[in-house]
């Protein structure tokens, strides 16, 4: 039977990486991408000529149709800090109300699947971080627009898994970087690389100790790909997903310095709540997606996606890093 | 100048007592109460004649109206575990959409309060309480369409403030009881009450150890109209307001049982995810509400709202409890 597929936030990062496997499919009779453009960039889906492929240009929360789709993938929400601090309540009605409506367009028997994220576990206490670790979000700071639009929404699914019997897939990415991030998107990796091919200046905030496990978004799409569809897996989640090889801010900026000739390091002021510490425990994601592992290590990613920043610059994309947040 | 107000979940427990202190105020104009009658009742305020008032059946996320309020109280949403356990969605949507409907109908300039609840901080691993725990909730659990909700509504007011300006007050309320409260409400002071007036047989889920702080709806309201309206006060919240004297469910049974003669207890399976403890830090609400306390015991307020239970059998409203949740 053929499937018809609805995707939030298909021209986003990782949204587009998505869309590209799921056209790998030979039972997928149509796919729409429902993207505002707010984050995502038209340029991401560029490539594709595939009939049955259409984007409708949308906020998720307002899209409208009658028709019903077999699966739907909600990857909308800007996942940077300085995007979703700046628009605080368009985060939590990208995420929360993005989903109620959603929910309305899943035929009977369908499937949604939802890109959570580790900062659910805000700035953990424990190390390695299990599903099972309930967090520590202040869920009155300047990062909580984010955190708990994606708390809410977990719990939004599961009691419709409880309570309707609804089939739902709910991750919980770490950290994911790679080609088609926004150049402007501010997270440290991209940030770093556009730093360095424009003003050759990197940015470090606070004093670089903070640590975060860094996922090359080719290993995460796999794993994507497996648990939302591929494998025949009983499991609703939550799913942690990504790279437990955990690395400090700092050595990720000494790394791209060493790579680029003449580049330097600015320490500057912290950013609010900043998390100290990330990193997944994968016990179960092993168990789940059995042989599934982050394959490329920060070195080898790092290399592929400066390869694709380079490539950016030449064609002239805008590689600004983002202005500053007001709090 | 005079005030129109809104205030959600009007007909409610809390936010009928609330209703009877507004229409005290001499410089409210008009007010509005909206209210689906799903966990409210008419009968709440049925008592009121009063020209200024107006009630409007509906679902606060579907509101519509060109008016707009100087202050808005959102008070609309199930706050049992029951009810909110059977209809999460509708749970999610009463706070979550209701808070963000309620935003597009505040005047410029206004201020939207809203009851949140010691629910943010789970099952806590430190007590007291204070408003900077960060909580222990599980966002995957069968409470956490509550938690999670008044969690997430929380983050969108906090940061409504901090990026527009918009004058917020958030109290995180603890366990309040008294009159009003639905028969078939299904918390622990209004089931006990509902049952030893009918079956005479208390039922206490689990070993009855875990413990509440009891807050009588007179000295929780007084709270809330200094804190919403009449103080000069500069802070958004959060705040605790609540009783801070700790008593376990099981001595709130034995109370009632020996107030009521033949009354029994019965020890049920453990509701679950039900909190070990819930206690308030009231530091910071004794220095924004100068002079305010909780001055009712439970012995005095329950004796009060089974005086109440009694004249509703009496009056020959429903009194019993509610029927078990699919978990």
């Amino acid at each position: 039977m053929t499937k018809s597929v609805l995707i939030s936030g298909g021209a986003g990062f990782i949204g587009s990486h998505l869309v590209d496997r799921l056209l790998r499919r030979s039972d997928l009779d149509r796919l729409l991408v429902v993207d505002n453009f707010w984050t995502g960039l038209r340029r991401n889906l560029s490539h594709i000529d595939d009939p049955r492929l259409r984007i409708v240009e949308c906020d998720v929360e307002r899209f409208r149709s009658d028709d019903r789709f077999d699966e739907i993938l909600h990857m909308a929400s800007p996942a940077s800090p300085p995007w979703y601090m700046r628009e605080p309540v368009r985060t939590i009605k990208a995420n929360v109300g993005g989903a109620l409506n959603l929910l309305d367009k899943l035929a009977p028997g369908g499937r949604i699947s939802f890109a959570s994220t580790s900062e659910v576990y805000g700035d953990p206490l424990i190390s390695p971080q299990p599903e099972s670790y309930r967090g520590a979000v202040d869920c009155t700071g300047p990062r909580s627009s984010y955190d708990e639009s994606k708390r809410c929404t977990e719990s939004l699914l599961f009691e419709c898994h409880r309570t309707q019997g609804i089939d739902v897939r709910i991750v919980r990415l770490f950290n994911v970087y790679g080609p088609r991030t926004r150049p402007d998107d501010g997270r440290a990796v991209s940030n770093f690389l556009s730093q360095a091919l424009t003003t050759g200046r990197l940015t470090v905030y606070g004093d670089g100790t903070q640590s975060r496990s860094w996922g090359y978004v080719d290993d995460i799409v796999d794993a994507l790909e497996r648990y939302f569809w591929l494998d025949p897996v009983d499991y609703c989640g939550p799913l942690n997903i990504g790279n437990d090889r955990e690395i400090a801010v700092i050595d990720i900026a000494r790394y791209i310095a060493q790579l680029i000739p003449g580049v330097e390091i600015d320490i500057c002021p912290p950013i609010p709540q900043d998390p100290t510490n990330r990193r997944p425990d994968l016990a179960l994601c092993r168990r789940i997606l059995p042989g599934w592992e982050a394959r490329i290590g920060y070195e080898q990613g790092i290399a592929r996606t400066l390869d694709w920043f380079r490539a950016q610059v030449e064609h002239g994309a805008d590689t600004h890093a983002p202005g500053p947040v007001r709090l």
